[in-house]
């Protein structure tokens, strides 16, 4: 079955959203942070070792640093002893270096002196005043971590691209780095519009409900590693839609446009985007998102989402979240999820692929999920849902009992 | 099989644990941040609504608002016509009132006009000039959605305590919010102390290495939520740690020690904390973490990491993130896993819960994991890893061709 909007074919979610993809250019700008603001963010650059790591040969253990040949022949029964000549601790260098004969103490982590090639550990001796008592032989190397061994100078660390976990950011202190060179957070425009729409904290004129649709956008851009920019509310008036979309296309990377629900603006963007733009579709083969459009202009994505709150966050999960990871560069999203049984039966149109907001509850060790879906445009849709799941084009009704798998908000 | 630290048995991880999360007191103070700035935050007041949602029966559909009395018998052999006297956009005041035989042009979020009882959508309609001929009946209240049909004035929207998702931050923005009270994240300081770590982007010194710890605490402490508050570098004496250590404790919430491995360095907070404080654990029955301490001080949570990088990292992850979130009031964590095979045997001493740290690779449709333990200290063992696997106390082997849960960095 085929679905329509102002005549024309609606497109089908996965056609929607490859040509979205193809058009999405990751940020190419960078900028330098430090290493605290640099996690969750995107190496922009290889990261070489400026030198050898550890920079010098150390202790792996407590114990005493020796020449190996000297205690090739020990055993608890005939105990090599040696002469105590020194100690060095960590952070300390070494004030003389092993010679025949003689050990000095070291810590963990401590340079090993000069002359010695393996630590022997504390348990391994017996200590009488300034002698040592070996009780065991070690090879060469034992127990410590030579210069170099673990990261050679010149080595690639990280390379460019790598996703910034703490693990990451601690390697990059390893190498005494205090400040990294990331990808610039994409900078997302958001456009409400709308005379019917006031900004919170403004008080309502009549016939106006508040902005919603900034805030769920915005913040959700802003846990997938974006920086938005939401923008005041626009009278729904062409030129000055026009003016404010091309000032702010010279500026960020992408503009969301929330067209409010009201005749006049849906065919506002529309009419904008084919004068000056490229169409990439406009109506879309999904309950909701059906009136949702995406263009080029200025060589940048500019995408329209639904006006009712929840299909607006909906549309925004499912279409915009993969787009602007690509753009920030971070990997592909993996939801959280939870498996739930659906309490009743739900039925969808065929050929739609429907995305129905569901509340979960828990029933002994299981989830139960329950439409969450009250009316287009209240927000206990939204103050309710705990997230969504995906009802497929072909599917026109799920029973009562299906395993559904929700997708968390 | 028991396993000691200075001659005290070690304390089992889940006993480690429950004192820990015991001793462990969600933040108490709040602070007011706006909409954007509140998403992952956590709602400190119950909100209820101050007004009704919506403000006003709007409709639900563009369409013509009717009295529902006048069009009962309408049917497209017998459709009834009705006078247009006017339309309302969304953002508009209806001009006058619908009466007896007439009807307004209603787009979707405009104000029902006074009189009106129900909108009748434009597909069940046909217009000539100024009459409407209805083409169907509709019973009251139709595609209309009346004041405070959503949430009623005074009603809790959202209490005290939740998760402030994009949804929920969308919620308070309908109800006009613009500002939000959130608990307050909890200031941890981290306090690292050695003589042999140096601060990155600083010169080393001879036996220096650079310090690692403080990064990957901070960024992962910020990835949960928390305010991190990295302190200088502490020298190895007990008397400006005590008074670090004090004066930190003034300002914070818990305070994160990450202590250097050499001799002294490993005696001096057991000491302070037998002296000043309560000790909950001192050794654990891990590997890595054995060293592991934490302690109540000033009536505030005083917990040491092991030094070697992931040794510290692990224990972070595995104890204090779960602390961490009960002090930031956030669900309990649930990390991203990934079924993988093992590639090699591993051996684990019994009696000890062992984190191993592991590389994830490809094969195929699946995962394998390989342990990515070089040497304790390197830091190729944390650029390396993916992540880690739990090997329980009564598990001293694991095949090669195991599958194992790797937990994700």
């Amino acid at each position: 079955m085929r679905h329509y909007l102002g005549g024309k074919p609606l497109t089908k979610f996965e056609e929607a959203l490859e040509r979205l993809l193809n058009a999405t250019k990751p940020v190419a700008h960078a900028e330098v942070v430090t290493l605290t603001e640099a996690v969750n963010r995107v190496l922009a650059e290889t990261v070489n070792a400026p030198f050898d790591v550890p920079p010098f040969s150390r202790a792996a253990m407590d114990g005493y640093a020796v020449r190996a040949i000297d205690i090739a022949k020990a055993c608890p029964e005939n105990p090599v002893s040696l002469k105590l000549i020194g100690s060095v601790l960590a952070g300390e260098m070494p004030r003389c270096p092993v010679v025949e004969g003689s050990c000095v103490q070291v810590a963990t982590g401590a340079p090993v002196p000069e002359g010695a090639d393996c630590v022997v550990p504390f348990e391994d001796t017996e200590r009488d005043n300034t002698t040592v008592k070996v009780l065991k032989a070690f090879p060469v190397h034992s127990n410590i971590t030579e210069k170099g061994a673990d990261v050679r100078q010149g080595e690639t660390v990280l390379t460019e691209g790598t996703l910034l976990t703490p693990a990451k950011v601690g390697v990059l202190a390893s190498l005494g780095l205090d400040r990294v060179k990331v990808y610039a957070k994409p900078k997302i425009a958001i456009l409400p519009t709308g005379n019917e729409i006031a900004k919170p904290g403004t008080q309502l004129r009549d016939g106006q409900i508040y902005d919603i649709n900034t805030y769920t956008v915005a913040t959700l851009l802003k846990q997938h590693g974006c920086e938005p920019i939401a923008m005041d509310i626009l009278p729904e008036d062409p030129k000055v839609l026009n003016s404010a979309l091309h000032e702010v296309l010279e500026t960020v990377d992408c503009v969301v446009f929330l067209a409010g629900s009201s005749i006049g603006e849906r065919d506002l963007l529309p009419k904008l985007v084919s004068e000056k733009g490229t169409l990439l579709f406009h109506g879309l083969a999904t309950r909701p998102g059906r009136p949702t459009l995406a263009a080029i202009m200025d060589d940048k994505l500019v995408i329209n989402l639904p006006g009712f709150p929840a299909s607006c966050l909906t549309m925004a999960y499912t279409l915009l979240v993969p787009v602007i990871r690509k753009m920030a560069r971070l990997p592909e999203w993996q939801p959280k999820t939870v498996v739930a049984t659906l309490t009743h039966e739900v039925h969808s149109p065929e050929g739609l692929r429907q995305f129905l907001t569901v509340r979960l509850k828990r029933r002994g060790d299981e989830f139960i999920a329950e439409s969450a879906y009250k009316e287009s445009g209240t927000i206990t849709s939204l103050s309710e849902a705990d997230g969504f799941i995906v009802i497929p084009e072909e599917v026109t009704s799920l029973e009562a009992g299906t395993m559904v798998t929700v997708t968390l908000f």
